[in-house]
């Protein structure tokens, strides 16, 4: 049987808040065994570059990324967020360890094409770009990867990824190795079945539950992708995903996400 | 007999000036075998500092490092430097992965006493900080370590320190299990006898030399810390100090500076 191994990914609503950030990362450094943490950027970068005199342009919900703005996102995602959560989780006990895509070659990415939309610096990458070898080799050594969303062409380029994006290639990557949950942390407590009650988490959604959910337009908008991510990656190998608020990471509460097929004793 | 291990330390001269940085590590990336760059930090870090105005603060030429200075030297040195230089060096075939002393716990510093000067998160380290397993691991899995001079506290903050002294303590440490040739690459061709003739290098010090050296006013000002530093290293069992310029690092030109008991044949 594989060892199970926890990614979960943070975004914007943990990091921009000091004591949110402090106390998830001391719950996430409780979790036992193999684990991995991918965070976003939050509103950091977007605040340099205006102290800069560079405003964020962002298509899409995707940011516009030339040299300065890489140089931005750079200093800000693989300085000083991801130096600051690894010194954070050293004091938690966890002996983490920060990475961009190309520290030691772990994550390549593909330069984005200029059509339809120029968005310079920007990086998509897939499964097949991950170093499976290396990252074995650090959670065999006891060290907890902790990415940020920076990578590189192998080229001498970095570019400039989504974390969410990060976060589902190495999971799907690594379900080959291990037996990997994937937990998605975001602001509310989980899919809700009504946008405007907390306590109306939906606790599973399969194939042909979602297929349900989006003919009762239970799940729309911005949700929609989300679910579909998390489908994509359990029909990828992903064990599980789990959508939950960065506050629940210890316990077990969130939607679960799994293919129909899925055994339930996998995890 | 101990494997030889490089580690190069460069500074302001080579990292402000892009062809330099791209020239020096294509050879950096040349040299053959276990070998470990470390970088300071240049002009950037005071160039981003007066953008954001915050004006640097030196006193006996060390950054005082209040919080907000912290962050842009953390944005500065572990982000936008730290990673081009990763990314470069993969470019060049070498297997490089950058470091913060937090990452992994790999170099722990004391914050230095707010007394008689106070620097605010200014640290400290010695050998004895210096997490000797896990390097050995990164360097047996064919990786070549790229340190800042970020290290961190244990308890959760980051901590300025000055990448001379993270070059030195990383070679009296690893001494233990490598034979160290430690390079400081500075902007002259290495310890000058005359300071106006870059053909005067002095090939050898020893600590006898360094009397008569010294005695005869021929060494004197900046240089007598670097060599003093230098001679302390070789007396921690540092194998050889050399001392030349960033162009020269793939010849053997440059200042050797050895203790007189040290074996020549140690590397």
């Amino acid at each position: 049987m594989k060892e199970l191994l926890e990614i979960v990914k943070i975004g914007g609503n943990v990091i921009d808040n000091p004591a949110s950030l402090e106390s998830f990362l001391k719950e996430f450094s409780k979790l036992k065994g193999n684990k991995i943490l991918v965070h976003g950027g939050g509103k950091e970068a977007t605040r340099l570059g205006k102290s800069l005199g560079i405003e964020a342009q962002m298509i899409n919900g995707r940011r516009v990324t030339d040299r300065n703005t890489l140089d931005i996102v750079t200093m800000v995602y693989a300085g000083l967020i991801n130096k600051r959560a690894v010194a954070l989780l050293q004091s938690d006990g966890c002996d983490a360890i920060g990475l961009s895509g190309a520290d030691a070659n772990v994550i390549k990415a593909v330069r984005r094409s200029p059509k339809p939309v120029d968005f310079g610096f920007v990086g998509d990458i897939s499964p097949k770009d991950v170093n499976i070898v290396i990252i074995k080799e650090f959670l065999g050594n006891g060290l907890t990867p902790v990415f940020c969303a920076i990578c590189h062409d192998g080229k001498g380029t970095l570019l400039n990824c989504n974390a969410d994006g990060v976060a589902s290639a190495l999971a799907s990557s690594l379900s080959s190795n291990y037996s990997v949950r994937l937990t998605y942390c975001f602001d509310k407590a989980g899919v809700l079945a009504d946008i405007n009650n907390e306590q109306s988490v939906i606790s599973l959604i399969t194939p042909a539950i979602f297929e349900e959910l989006k003919r009762k337009e239970t799940v729309s908008g911005g949700m929609l992708p989300k679910v579909e991510n998390a489908l994509k990656a359990v029909k990828e190998g992903v064990a599980e995903v789990r959508i939950c608020s960065s506050e629940n990471i210890g316990d077990l509460s969130g939607t679960i996400i799994r293919d129909d097929s899925t055994d339930s004793d996998k995890l």
